[in-house]
């Protein structure tokens, strides 16, 4: 089972999720005697709700392609594991149509919505850390031991992040917008994390060896 | 007509297929009174299908994976056959749509969607044989012979799975619920037939010859 | 400009395209005392609809790479024409789902969505043939020259399927589902004609040197 | 962080976008005593929205195609402005559906759907922009220097972009149609810039040096 047909499926799944999102923003109705840009901007939950999930699942493509460039060889349980990963990020649309269509309501909806969008991130969340946990739990799958302080530094983003989701499912009840606007920062978190990697070596030389 | 466009190919169409599944989740209407989280709960065979064929379409991409590294030539009755099993596995988001309509239903309705659902299951399933009965009837098409037991045991694996579909499509008239399930089980159940597979060498040496 | 990413990018088009064309096939509506199954056979003209196209942007494929095969340099014109190829196989889920919706009706209404869907796959074979056109018109672009034989035959197959589409599109105002019929003969004629080619190189060899 | 899967995952994302916008296109309704084929042309605006998206994505993906062919090392800056380019890109198909739905309308509607059309378009300009000046402000990501009157050609045909943008913002005020057509215009000044590309090297010899 080689691994570069493993991240071109998982590439085609990430890429598909991503772009599928556009397609919870529909063109608004206009009612008689109403203006399409007040109907337009009506619709704040569903811009808001594109723009998480856009960079919730740019951010599992960048941390999935950051840990692969360290995979050798790909076993059983890391197919699976990896699918598992992607039955949660590739659902990600489905809060976020929830989201966009109740976070504007009021109460027990825009809570629910909420709570449901946090839900499927913690579980993503928790997802990405078990095939994490497969891939470092020994150093068969790697190319090279990584040092102790990498694997370490890891897995204390990922604690982070199932804190912060946990602390977002939490938060839905007191205020569902603040609720999705921490996943929000959870991401851009996890972005600007990634944007201190320095660059890499020149592609012609990864294809003759494995990145360090 | 090279291998690797002919995996590029099957891989975008199961992602696409894989990854459609999402959008026959919509969002509740909530009716006034009504509480979002019940109308959520309420949907629960849309869940329940996205899951099974998530998982089915998710192991026919294993399946397919496992074979192709054995092939080393294609040929003209191989292209089609593939392209027949794409035309059954690209079809899975419509009987998913239906059946996560009508599970919920009563008498004829919930039996049809499921047995539509079976029967489209049972179709994959043939196509899949079909192809590969094409690839391993003679040794043309591989790198090298594989080992009688190997052939063997893949042919039962395909028998399994056309005598657990059409039981499923059976069952469908007893319990719809209860044929689905069936059906997810038969997905788990060669999920984890995968997940026993060795890891495989590393890709270094995968780029360099064919794998065993 | 790599011909390898325009491969990649026009593989990526065709597999949405083809994958696509699920989701014009809604679960029907069930009155009260209506029959699922009833109103599923209802459905007949989606069904014939969707392998129709799926066979057509089958072949499209199975042809865009049986000619990028030859292909050793892309220029500009190339890419132009290659796009414009992708603008109407793209186009092809809506004419399918207006035949789907209305091949069924009476009259204009059946007329039309038959002629609608015969002239998009006609404007299709015709941007096919200005790329095949481009490539061949001169050896600048091919691994090596073809025998003239083998361009003289791509040629009549491209010439058959022109006069075949306009056959259809006449035949659209005499009967609507014949029209679509012949449009599926067509393709399965081209998919049969692949299917005579022989199996190729091994794909190690591939990796090496241009295939004849 | 390999450039490989960065070209991929940007690849697919594109080609998914292109793809989705034909999902906009829906089979008009005929109502009692009207023609199907009134029914289509009344939908022009959906017919011209699709084409003018579809080229712009497609000059996105060939501009983004050339400009990666120059760059050898992929740094995390670099990762986060072509997620902020495809965050843009990915959402076009909302626009072209309400441009879609409302530019046969009069007055304000027709106005803001244009201007939001148009006002995308910048935005995905601005993005490509910055993507563009961070791979050349300096040399460190880059095969080798390009010569200086190439980058300054570059930046000077961003710049026409993002003026030309700016301006059918404002000309949505005068004639939301015309505003549309400027769009389509800037599209096809670039996709013949790009044929005026002489044919590439062989892409065999392409594996084994950076392209010039």
């Amino acid at each position: 089972m080689t691994k570069t047909r493993l991240e071109a499926f998982s590439d085609g799944v990430l890429a598909i999720a991503i772009t599928l999102l556009v397609i919870e923003l529909r063109p608004p109705e206009v009612h008689q005697g109403e203006r399409l840009a007040d109907a337009l901007w009506a619709q704040w939950p569903s811009y808001l709700a594109y723009l998480v999930s856009f960079l919730t699942i740019g951010v599992i493509w960048l941390n999935h392609h950051r840990i692969f460039e360290q995979v050798a060889r790909v076993d059983g349980p890391l197919l699976l594991l990896n699918l598992h990963l992607l039955l949660w990020t590739a659902l990600i649309p489905f809060p976020t149509a929830v989201v966009a269509e109740h976070l504007g309501g009021t109460g027990e909806t825009a809570q629910t919505a909420a709570a449901l969008y946090c839900g499927v991130l913690l579980l993503t969340s928790l997802a990405f850390g078990g095939l994490f946990a497969w891939i470092t739990h020994d150093d068969r799958l790697l190319h090279r031991p990584p040092p102790a302080g990498v694997v370490r530094a890891a897995r204390l983003r990922f604690m982070v992040g199932l804190v912060v989701y946990a602390a977002a499912l939490a938060l839905s009840w007191l205020s569902a917008p603040l609720a999705l606007g921490l996943c929000g920062l959870m991401a851009l978190y996890y972005a600007f994390d990634q944007a201190s990697v320095p660059a890499a070596e020149p592609s012609d030389q990864q294809l003759t060896g494995p990145s360090a």
